[in-house]
Order: structure tokens, then C-alpha cells, then sequence
């Protein structure tokens, strides 16, 4: 059981109440992968320009992780990515990236990476996303994430992805714009009767929210003292969702509800540092005690 | 078992992008009453100005409502309560309050009613639930809200207050500005060191989070496929979570979390129509339907 993981692994400028960091290990891949590598094998797929730090790719070094897949193009720069965030953390107040390689040098799977069980295709051109999906052998779960520049770019392209994907996750904003409906269960179910399998909608603090042709799971948020940097929350979610989907080697409901709860964990503990810097030390009994935690906190029973 | 609910019985003016009401039957009260309605015997203690029109006045009109305590004030205005809302619903673009006779006029509880089993405090003076809350029997449990103006404009008064009562609730930011954290958690956290027993955090549709010493516990929203009318969510949750545990008759924390879900689900009535429009049809069964739709949407279990 492997899954792969593509999107980009890049340097992230992020300002938050709490502190900045500058030129910082980031990018969708890296937290994506390293969230799933608390529950599975991971393979990363991505690209870096020649000024790609080696001090941040030995920090990706990590015994379920397989960075065979970063390739450093010639001449090129890592992408950047910069976010500001003010007070209140849901929203962004400015968000720029530089994309460097990674829009013009999409990398091809590598041939013995064919029979990954599980893909994680974070954030990423929406037609790479869907060669690499056409690429694999028989993968048991796709899960496409995106970002509000493909959906304002060219949103037909995305469609057409979205419904190769077994599972897509768009936090809240997206969804709204990306369906034109104003209600979260709304825009949701719009999706799917437009050819989504299943949809995933991102709420940050607030949870998440898993809409299907039959199935509808909430989830709320696990409550933090104190968010230090909302980055790759999304992408974290991603990749510990998928991971232990992997795991667990069945798409069963109950053990999708599971998994988003692993997601929402795994995000829980993204936020508390800057960037995926938390995710580098997390363990996987650290995950399953708030993971348990979380179910005390939102257990009830019908009846008394 | 009998509530007593107190606050405003008012007239709304509201405006949402699916459409407006003018001196519509309003105020915090009356949602707050309404919704208690559905579980126990409701008492509403309330002014109104002599403009109040007899037409709203029979809507309130219920088995379970006794409106003896709603007085007419010879001469005096009925409060205005003026919102308008724009396409994402969870927060209001104007608000103006006429406050009418509300604020001079405040009416004691009638003598027969002092032994009322739980009291209901919509938004009002501080002082004046203070007074309330004292002038009662032996209440078992005491319910407080609030609203931004009283936290503005005399948050050690509020203080007060809250530490007399068994419940407080808050809006979301009412919360992060009352506590001055930028978290929920700690927002409620904070607040519980300050004397307050226990506080439920309101999150509109993102659902709600209960927070005291020993106890911390968090509901999702109801997804609704379309809100018409944010206006009295709060209120509906709060006579709805005060009702149910006057209905059960302990204050176990089994209760309190099914207390919680009746207040979600309650709510999630409330917002589908105009004001208290829907509360004024609603039924004991479609609620009881939707309570347990609420766990089949969150429930999980912890392994498979």
C-alpha cells in the first residue's frame, strides 16, 4: 500500500499575528505527504528549481516518504508561495504566488511508481492531475484538490478532472464560487449531480463537511487554543484522509467518516506551527490520542 | 416544568437576498419562547408599546405559551430591531435597534411566576437579569444571552451576570471580543476562569461549542440547503436547549450535549423562514426527524 502524492513542494513566505517565516519548506506536497505518511508509504512527485535548498529537502527525508520523485530542474526556481494572514485566521488577506518550474515542467510518473494503491493530487493543473490519474494501474482511491486560481482560470478543465477523482476537496470559498450557490450543503449537492463522486468541503476551524450521491457526514472543528499558521491545513487534511484510507485498505462509509476525522486531526496539529514544521515530529500516537479526543468532544447519544 | 423567558418581543425589519419583512413579529423572546414551546410550558415576560399590533400579538398565542407577562406600555413605542443581510448570511451588513419602550419599562416577574423551574434570559440589561434571576424561587437552571451593545457598553455589569447563571451564550465574535482571544477555545476557556459556569459558543451555521470547567463539546451545523432568515437563530437555539433540559428534568451532561443538538436543530428551523415564521408551525415530531438526521450526519465510531 502506497500512495503518491503530487502537487508542489516550494518555499512558503508566511505572516500571521504570530510571527513570519521566509523561504520556508512548503508547498501543497509537503504537507500533504507528510501527513500521510503517519498512516502509509508515500512517493512525492514534484518539481524544484536549482535554488531548492538542500537543508529543506533533507527535511522531507523520512522513513515512509520517497522524495525519488522531486526533480530539480536545470536553471529553474522553486515555486514561492506567500500568504498574510490577520487576525482572524479563516481568510487570507494576501496571497501571491511565483510559480516557478512547476507549471511548465509537470513531472511524468515514474514507470515503477505505476502501481501506487492510492493518489493525492494536490493543487495542480487540472489536466496534469488527470494524465497522472490515466497514468497509474489501478489506483483504489483518487483524490483531486484544487485552488481558487483553476477554478477562476479555466473552471470546464477542472470539471472535467473533479469527476475522474474517487474524492475532491475545495475549502468553503472555492465551493461557493465553483458551484454559484451560497449554501455549503447546496453547493455540495450541485457538484455532485454535476458528475463529482464525492466532494469534500473544507470549513478551516469549523470542520468539514463530506456531501455524496447517498451519503452526508459533518464534521466540526477540533477546537485549538491557538492557531499559529493556517497553511497547508487543506493539504495536510488531504494526505492524512487518504493515508489512512490506505491503511485501512477499504472504502467502507464508516471508514470514510474515520478518515475524515484522521484528516481533521492531522490539520489540527498542521496549524500549531508554522508551515508543516509541526507535522515533522508528529507521531502517529499523538494523532490517535486527539484522534479518540475528538471523538469524546463530539459524542452524544440520541437517547439518555 | 414551566420556562420563563424573558427579553424583547418586538418588530423586525429584515432584509436578506431572498426577500424582505417590515414590522414583522420579532425581538429575542419570542424565537427564544417559540422554540422552548416545543419541549415545555413557556411564560414570557416581556413590554410591549401600545403600536404592538394585536394581530402579532395572536401569533404568540400557543397552548404552551402563557403571555400574561407581556405588558403594554400606555403611550410607549414597541422596539424596533432593523437587520440586513447580504449574500454570505453569517454576518449581518446593518443593524439598527429602535429601542422603544423596552429598556425603561422592565417588568418584574409576576408573583405566580417566581417558580418557574428555568429561566430563559434573552438579551437584555444586565442588571435587569440579575434582578430576574434573583427574584425567582429555586430555578434549576438559568440561561443568560447577550448581545454586542450590552458588551460594549458595560462589559463588568455583564460580567456580573453571567456568573449567575448556569448557561451563558455568545455569539462567535461577541465571544473572541468579550474574552479579547482570537480563538474559540481559548475565548471560552477564558471566559470560564472568569466565574462563568458554563458557555456555549454560537457559530451560526458552522453549528455551536459548549466550553466549562470539566467539560468541552462540539456540534457541527445542521446542513441546510438554504437559509432564508439568519435573524433569531441564537434565540430559537437558546429556548430550545432551556426547554429541553426543563423537559427531561436533570442537568446531566448526557442532557446537556442532547440540549445542544435540540438548540442546533431547533434553530436550523428557525432560519428557514422569516423571523419566528417557521417556529410558529413547527412540530415536536419534525424536530425529533431532524435531531436524529443530526446524528446520523455526525455520527462516528472510533474503529471499525
Amino acid at each position: 500500500m502506497t500512495m503518491l502524492v503530487t502537487g508542489w513542494v516550494a518555499l512558503d513566505d508566511i505572516e500571521t499575528p504570530f510571527g513570519r517565516t521566509e523561504r520556508s519548506l512548503g508547498g501543497s506536497a509537503t504537507p500533504a505527504a507528510l501527513a500521510g505518511a503517519l498512516f502509509t508509504d508515500v512517493r512525492i512527485l514534484a518539481v524544484v528549481g536549482e535554488d531548492f535548498p538542500d537543508e529543506l529537502r533533507r527535511k522531507l527525508e523520512h522513513p515512509r516518504i520517497d522524495t525519488a520523485g522531486i526533480k530539480t530542474i536545470e536553471g529553474g526556481k522553486t515555486s514561492v508561495w506567500g500568504a498574510r494572514y490577520s487576525y482572524d485566521m479563516n481568510s487570507r488577506d494576501t496571497w501571491y504566488p511565483e510559480l516557478g518550474v512547476s507549471i511548465e515542467h509537470l513531472p511524468p510518473v515514474l514507470p515503477e511508481w505505476r502501481d501506487s494503491t492510492v493518489a493525492c493530487l494536490a493543487a495542480g493543473l487540472p489536466s496534469y492531475q488527470r494524465d497522472l490519474i490515466a497514468s497509474l494501474d489501478a489506483p483504489k482511491v483518487t483524490l483531486v484538490d484544487t485552488i481558487k486560481m483553476f477554478i477562476d482560470e479555466n473552471p470546464d478543465d477542472l470539471r472535467e478532472t473533479m469527476r475522474l477523482a474517487d474524492f475532491v476537496t475545495l475549502n468553503e470559498s472555492e465551493a461557493r464560487e465553483f458551484a454559484k450557490m451560497p449554501s455549503i450543503a447546496r453547493a455540495g449537492r450541485s457538484l455532485v449531480s454535476d458528475g463529482v463522486k464525492t466532494v469534500i468541503i473544507k470549513l478551516g476551524e469549523f470542520g468539514a463537511a463530506l456531501i455524496s450521491d447517498g451519503e452526508y457526514f459533518v464534521a466540526p472543528g477540533y477546537p485549538l487554543e491557538e492557531v499559529v499558521d493556517p497553511t497547508g491545513a487543506g493539504d495536510s487534511f488531504a494526505g492524512a484522509f487518504l493515508g489512512y484510507l490506505d491503511s485501512v485498505n477499504q472504502v467502507t462509509p464508516g471508514e470514510i467518516r474515520r478518515a475524515m476525522i484522521y484528516g481533521s486531526t492531522v490539520a489540527s496539529f498542521q496549524v500549531e506551527g508554522f508551515g508543516p514544521s509541526r507535522l515533522l515530529t508528529l507521531t502517529r500516537e499523538e494523532v490517535d490520542a486527539r484522534y479518540r479526543k475528538f471523538r469524546e468532544l463530539t459524542h452524544f447519544e440520541v437517547d439518555g
